[in-house]
Parts: structure tokens; C-alpha cells; sequence
């Protein structure tokens, strides 16, 4: 099968956004990512975008036209592709398969969301469309609700505290001070996390990632050709993607996420490697317990220790393992649809060498991990230099 | 390039279906295309989906998951293509791409949209998010009115009428007659045509395809494998995709739908085939003046003389080439994420010869033509028997 390879990236700050459009937001990533890869427009073959709900944030549907619209790049293939908060990995590996396919040699993935022109009850409601719009969400249960759920199943089983959910997000909070893309640069103290007011119990405001706007956008080759056409490609050695019930309650456990496991194991399989060969990873918190599940379900950290893991520092960029140098969904912001493509952005930026003061010291595997809804979609991916 | 064709085809009702939600539709269609394949889930290797507007209709999102939750069959990878109308096939096209890169053997595609659960006016706003809301939308320019503007164009430059338009209708809804899952099966007269009232000058209610609930699935194989599994699978032979800008304002004329001409040629070159050794073809009658646009975009005759062919009876059953056979989406129905797929389904029932009361003689050679809004996205499809 042929290889792929990023070969430019370009990322808007990540925020509340207010004099920026969606497209606005998209051109200026793509612009970027184009400047950054050094490739012409028509060198560009296709164009994959990710987004989740712009048809009730903005009135926006036919998002993968209107990318290539901005980008000047008609009449190539344009497609959007929707997974939840999953949609950019989703959209980044099935522009993959189309290289793989030999029907592409060059593609544009983008990922975009535009969160702030409707109130945030709106934004509720559209996210909650990543859950079960008649199980979940009509009764009230928006993602909050869910992850809170989640969270209350894991401190009963596993004795996990808020006191360690608190902990994810003072230290996501303290990788993004070194993130200029971020959407916040501020430090939290514990108490802070723990007063920060209950959202939906046990999760407080300071577990919960925001809601941003924002674009992300990803050049990608055929790796042979990439490394004609830059200096360093970033190779994507392993991917794999998994599915699960849309419903919480169609799940067999709520301390983790099943599909995690299976996407993790189907990418670590594909580049022939172990969990503990990687490096670094951008995994999916858009609350603390879900960095702390994440942990665990890929297999960092045995289930059930993830709390303790991350209360204990290994977590940090001087632990074990190094989680969210970005700062995370949780400090870096999560304009849904652009997260997966941003987490690339991350690792490949890691894997150059471009880092600067959040570099993670001898980084040569990198993973993203990113989850749509609750956890019915799952896309992991593995990075090295090409 | 491996090669895909198709072994099952599943295909609801089309019309306002009270009783039946989206996940009910999405199940019924497929249930009947894994046992119309004779394939048992486990075989299914993943899932591809499309649908256009599910967040504005029905306030959910994450169809994929959806879909495969449905159809048990978790925990395999599911996506979501949106493309607008042209949503369903651009998911065919994504997963015949994912068994070409050797990713996977078989996949379920399903198409479906739920649009019956809200007002019209929000359909209208929904649907109207295919094309530009910023420089369409906003102003008031739905649909029916930048087709609108397309026929009155065309009618200016080459002297197509209302009449020619009419027979459009009349023809689809003639073939409708003799399709079990059509939204309508009633014959109109040229006089009943002409009066049906304006929706946006000079298209009238009878010019314009209906709102409508529906799901269609198809499952497809590598051609070798599908050989072995089914007696006749149905080959897609060619496949061309192109984009253009979203808003009518970018385009160069008005008077035709540019990324049809583009996505036609690549399936040809594809297939190494010419229009002339087309069969039949089911093209995107969104508006009657749609249709016109398609025969002349594709090549079939000549530009301008749309209208007289089907004046004339050339796209009728019996005529040089029929176009619409199920009676297209104007008379079975346009659940728009659905569309594209019913139309595989209709060519692959044609080619099989199951097509009964409207079974083209002699068809060996089948096209589909399938647009997103109002034609920024084209995908047009070949297929013969494998």
C-alpha cells in the first residue's frame, strides 16, 4: 500500500474569533499550509474537509465545495466528511485512502468549525447531535451530562477524585501558555479548578474544554513524492478507526471507551509498533476524564490508574509520557471539526523539530487521538519523520 | 486499481413517511441490502453514509456511527459525506476509493435524509445551506430560485420554453408510474403542468421535486471477490467527481453546470467509453431545467437542445436515450442524502434486468449523474455488468 506523508500545515489561532467568518477561518489555514508546503494550487489534486455542524451554527452545509471555493482550487474533487468531533481525523484518513487508492498523488485536508455566532444553548444542541439525539439529547443529556456520567462510573470503580481530573487540566493549561495558536494562556491552581462551579457534577467549568472557533489545515502526499517536494515529510505509519453505539447506553462500559482500544490496536499493528514506542500523544479531552480514559484505553496507563497517573505527574512534558503539549482540546480550544486536523499539526510540528518552548525532548513517534461524540467514532494515528 | 462493484441493493419508499424515522428508514434499506447481497454483517468491513442536512432536519449529527449502530455493526469504521444532494454519491465514490486502496473488501453505503419533521420553510433554509448563505441564502435565494435564474437564462439564450420544461415532468411522471418505491404515481397533462402555479418564475410547482423521506444501501465488493459472491454483480466502471464555486455568481455562464462536463469526462476516460455508448442514464432532475442542463452538460445533445429533445421524446422510454427511468427525483422523490445512491440502486436493478415495467431494452451501459446545490459538487458514475 502506499505510504503517506504531511508535507505542509497551516492552523488559525484557535478562539472566540469574532471578526473572522468560517471561510475567512479556512483560507487563512489553507493559505498557510500551502505557504508552508511550498506547492502551487494545482499541484493540489483534491480536497477533504471536516466539520461537524455547520449547518446549525451557521446555515452552512456543502462545506467541502466552499473549501475548495476559498482555496481558488475548482474543479478538483471537494468533500466534507462528518464524524463529530472526530470529522478532521475522519476527513485526514480518507484523504489517506484516496492517495492509497492511486487516485491522488496530493491532497488538502482541512478542518473547520465556527462555534460563536449562535448562543451557546444552540451550540449545546448541536453538539449534542454527536449523541443520540432521541435517547440523549431530547432528554436533556447534553455532552457535559455524558462525560459527567462517565466520570461518576469511573471514580466509583476505580476511586479516581475530582482532585485528579483537576490536575489534566492545570497541566493542559500549562503546556498552552507555550502554545501561541492557543485560545487561552493562563495558568489554574487547583483551587481554582475545584471552585470553578459545577457544569454537570462531578465535572466543574475547569474540566470542560471550550467552545472556539477555528482552522486547521494539512497538505498531504504520497511519501515518495513528498520527499521530492519538502525537506522533511511527516509520515503517518499506522491508522485505524472504530465505531461503537451513538448511545451511551448501547455500551458494555462507561469507564472507557471501546473503540479507543480498537482504533489503537489496529494503528499500532499497521506500523508494527508497541504503545510504550511512542513518544508523545495528542489525545481527546474535552473534559479531564476523558484525557484520563484516553490514557488508560490506549494503553499508557493500565485501566483505572489513569487518575493517578496523571496526579502523579507522568502525564507531564518532563513524564513518562508526554500528553497534550499543545495544551489540549482543553487550553488550545476545540472548534470541533478542526481538532483532528490540529492534533496533526501538533505532532508534526513536534516531529520537526518546530516546537520551541513546548518541544517534547527526543520525539521521534507521535500519536493523535481523537473521538467523535462519547466515543462512537475513534480515529488513532501514528507519525514518524519520513 | 482494483476494481468495485455492486451485490446488494436496498431501497425504501420514497414520500412522507410519518411512521418512520431516520434510523428506521436507514435500517429497512439496509436490512434489505445485506440480504438482497446474501452477506452477513461480519462480512461488512465498513460503512459510508450520506446525508445532507440530518442536524437542521432532525437535530442529529454523527450518521455514520448511526448507521452502523443500526445496522449492528459496530465496531467497524463509519463515516458521514456531505456533498449537499450529492451527498450519497460522493460516499459511494469515498468508499469504492477506500476497497481500491485495499483498506477494506466490502462496505455498506447508505444514503438517507428525514425531512418531513420539520416546516417547509425550514427545509427551504436547510437545503439552501447547499449553496452560498452568505451571498445566496441571506438574501432570500433558495432554491427554486436560483434554478430560477438558471432557466431564464437558458430560455433567453436558446429559446427553451416552459412548455419543453413541462414535458419534462410529464415524462418523469410517467416513468414514475411504473416504480413501486416512487414518491408519486400520477400522470400529469401539459395543461396541468403549465398551471400548476409559480414557485420562482419561470418554474412552477410541477417544475420542482418534492420533499421527501427515504433511505437507500448499497453494498459493494473488489469486483474478483464480489464474483464470487453474488451471480451478477453490477461494475462501476467509472467514476469522475469535480467541484466548482458555491454561489451562481462565481460561475461563467449560467446556462449549464460546468463540474458535470468535467466529472463526465474523467468516468468516460475511465471506462474508456464515449456518451454514445451510454445506455441510459439517471441524472439529477432537482428541477425540470435541471434535467435539460444534465443532457446537454453530459453530452448526450448538444447545448441549447435540451429543451427540444425532450420535446421532441428522445429521453422518453422509447426514445435515443432514456433518461430517468425511475422516474427521477422529481416523480420518485429526492430525500436528497439519498438520492445518489437510489440512483446506483435504479442502474444496477436495470442492468440485472429486474426493472420490470420500466426496464430499458437492451441496457448494457448505465450512467448516473448526481449534483450537489446548484452544481458545486458533480459526480458521475459508469456501470455495466462485471
Amino acid at each position: 500500500m502506499r505510504s503517506v506523508s504531511i508535507i505542509g500545515v497551516g492552523l488559525t489561532k484557535f478562539g472566540e474569533i469574532w471578526d473572522k467568518s468560517l471561510r475567512e477561518l479556512v483560507a487563512e489555514a489553507g493559505i498557510k499550509a500551502v505557504a508552508d508546503a511550498g506547492v502551487e494550487g494545482k499541484e493540489i489534486e483534491a480536497v477533504y474537509g471536516g466539520t461537524m455542524a455547520s449547518g446549525r451554527l451557521i446555515g452552512q452545509e456543502h462545506i467541502g465545495a466552499l473549501i475548495a471555493d476559498q482555496l481558488g482550487l475548482n474543479p478538483i474533487p471537494a468533500h466534507r466528511m462528518e464524524a463529530a468531533c472526530a470529522s478532521g481525523s475522519v476527513a485526514l484518513r480518507n484523504a489517506m485512502l484516496a492517495i492509497q487508492a492511486g487516485e491522488h498523488d496530493v491532497i488538502a485536508v482541512g478542518g473547520v468549525e465556527k462555534m460563536t455566532e449562535v448562543d451557546t444553548a444552540e451550540v449545546g444542541f448541536a453538539l449534542g447531535g454527536a449523541g443520540d439525539q432521541e435517547t440523549e439529547l431530547f432528554h436533556g443529556a447534553t455532552f457535559p451530562a455524558l462525560y459527567g456520567l462517565m466520570a461518576r462510573r469511573h471514580m466509583e470503580e476505580f476511586g479516581t477524585t475530582e482532585e485528579q481530573m483537576a490536575q489534566v487540566a492545570i497541566k493542559n493549561h500549562k503546556n498552552g501558555m507555550n502554545n501561541p495558536s492557543a485560545q487561552f494562556h493562563k495558568e489554574f491552581t487547583i483551587e481554582q479548578v475545584m471552585n470553578s462551579g459545577y457544569v454537570a457534577s462531578p465535572l466543574k467549568l475547569l474540566d470542560c474544554s471550550p467552545i472556539s472557533d477555528g482552522a486547521a489545515v494539512v497538505i498531504i502526499a504520497e511519501t515518495e513524492k513528498a520527499k521530492k517536494m519538502v525537506e522533511q515529510p511527516i509520515e503517518i505509519i499506522g491508522s485505524g478507526q472504530a465505531s461503537a453505539s451513538l448511545a451511551l447506553t448501547g455500551r458494555s462500559n462507561l469507564t472507557g471507551i471501546e473503540a479507543t482500544g480498537i482504533a489503537a490496536k489496529k494503528a499500532l499493528d499497521q506500523a508494527k509498533l508497541e504503545i510504550k514506542n511512542v513518544d508523545f500523544a495528542e489525545v481527546h479531552d474535552c473534559f479531564t476524564i476523558a484525557e484520563i480514559m484516553a490514557i488508560e484505553d490506549l494503553g499508557f496507563f493500565k485501566k483505572g490508574e489513569g487518575g493517578k497517573a496523571s496526579e502523579q505527574g507522568k502525564t507531564a512534558m518532563d513524564g513518562e509520557i508526554p500528553i497534550n503539549p499543545s495544551g489540549g482540546l482543553k487550553a488550545k480550544g476545540h472548534p470541533v471539526g478542526a481538532t483532528g486536523v490540529a492534533q496533526a499539526i501538533e505532532v508534526t510540528e513536534q516531529l520537526r523539530g518546530n516546537a520551541d518552548k513546548r518541544q517534547v525532548k527526543d520525539a521521534e513517534i507521535g500519536l493523535t487521538h481523537n473521538v467523535g461524540g462519547s466515543g462512537a467514532t475513534v480515529v488513532v494515528n501514528l507519525y514518524k519523520r519520513a
